[in-house]
């Protein structure tokens, strides 16, 4: 529990009584390679904070193709966010890439830390906020016109996830194909 | 000023002495077609809850390509958010499609209302938490691997829409040839 509070006071500022208050609402667990978080077709019970490890959100389209939505590494907010926000069935998969622990908090526990505490609201407005700009730059990353440039602008917003992540899994979330993004990453570009 | 309070109203409930206060962080503006409201290398001075009119939020690459980054229409919020959280020079533009008007808020007048009533800082997440969402569904629509796909998902998403923009423009939201598009339309599909 001592990360999820370091983690919340890079925002704001909560007293141990808070604190106390507030991790009765999280609960941890360790999960492993390949291990699932979220399963499309199922209910998305949580969001997760993850403590460690390193993760993948994607959706799997008609045709059996896999797109990658979002990784998330340390200090990360993850789920199927449609679904969670929605309270809808999944349309989506969370896997672990490498084992790790998250911090899970239901729709129902969110709510009830915003509403019982301003400064909580706050954290997640915040969050939401740098949520935000990053889903904003994932779209400009997809609409840039060259795979050298998604992969330019990838390398420049994430330099320590591109060495920890399987290539073929960078070429599905900058939506390029193995073969040219083999090419880019032997050119160091 | 009251549409303005009709919009807010739709999450949250204020008084009259409440939005008195509310309603001198925002001022009103009219908006012509063709209009500027954020140029790329400016300063973001404010965010824009659009009252009335079209606008789209776009940006142009290296090559001179334009690409759209969002459409608004009444009660959608829109500017160009990286430029306007992280307080540096646009990148995007905004520009008028539709005569119409705007209310504008500045960051620091953003920041202010959430720290003065909680129930603002609540209404401020979740219009995050839906833009959030909007934005991951943009993100699947980008993935989504034929255009086809992609011009179905947008017309289901934003019906209203697709009768009010040039076709040219719902080409460059969706990543498609104006030639493709074009065959979609007739095809109605």
């Amino acid at each position: 529990m001592d990360r999820l509070r370091e983690h919340i006071e890079e925002i704001i500022s909560i007293t141990d009584e808070e604190f106390a208050r507030i991790k009765t609402f999280f609960t941890i667990k360790n999960v492993r390679k390949n291990q699932f978080l979220v399963h499309e077709g199922d209910e998305v019970k949580y969001e997760f904070l993850t403590l460690d490890g390193i993760y993948k959100v994607f959706y799997v389209d008609e045709s059996g193709k896999e797109h990658i939505i979002q990784f998330a590494k340390k200090n990360w907010w993850m789920t199927d966010y449609i679904g969670f926000f929605s309270q809808k069935n999944a349309t989506m998969f969370v896997e672990c890439l490498q084992d790790g622990a998250v911090a899970c908090l239901t729709l129902e526990g969110r709510e009830k830390l915003a509403t019982e505490f301003h400064k909580m609201e706050h954290f997640f407005r915040i969050k939401l906020t740098n949520g935000y700009i990053a889903l904003q730059q994932r779209i400009i990353l997809l609409l840039s016109s060259t795979p050298q440039q998604r992969y330019q602008e990838f390398s420049r917003l994430y330099p320590d996830l591109i060495s920890h992540i399987p290539k073929k899994y960078v070429a599905e979330y900058l939506g390029v194909s193995r073969e040219t993004l083999s090419r880019l990453y032997s050119n160091g570009k």
